[in-house]
């Protein structure tokens, strides 16, 4: 599948340089991403950031009265959002291993 | 930093392959490890794995009184383990890439 690489012709050094910035841009972009679940019918609405970083909770009162619902609809909207965020980093890690060139002088 | 490395003798296709086999059993660890958050003085205990997939939540009776106060620890909670399982994820990747061996014929 990689055969047709020349690997002597790749700068290591170059590379890494270029991973670290990459990085540091993808954690200032990852900033002003936002996701958000709905789940019970919007009664939970949660939102999170490119960076995993939970941003906001809205809980509807009524859900105060019934402990249960409330404890199974939280477990859902935080793993909605924790894997659209990941599902993310995936991806602009994918971008980011595609924009990268390895022969750079 | 990497000049000494032989980058000519790196047999890719290996390398790919032990990535896709470590990535896999990490995958497999992750559901066994287990991270847990207590916050409000032990009110909320909200646990996750090392897949980031929340698994358990607590929330004391009494902070259903209180929806602010409930909110505002959810969120503390929830970032508290995001970032415990994020950690874990990333000191795995780093063993991962310490334990690859590039050159394997």
């Amino acid at each position: 599948m990689l055969d047709g690489i020349d690997l002597s012709k790749i700068n290591l050094n170059e590379m890494m340089g270029q991973v670290q910035e990459m990085a540091a841009k993808a954690k200032e972009d990852g900033k002003n991403q936002v996701f958000t679940s709905k789940v019970g019918g919007g009664m939970i609405e949660l939102s999170i950031n490119g960076n995993s970083e939970v941003t906001d909770l809205q809980i509807d009162d009524s859900l105060l009265e019934d402990k249960d619902s409330l404890q199974i609809l939280l477990i859902s909207a935080m793993n909605d959002v924790i894997k659209q965020s990941d599902d993310a980093k995936k991806s602009m890690a994918m971008n980011m291993m595609g924009g990268m060139n390895p022969f750079a002088k």
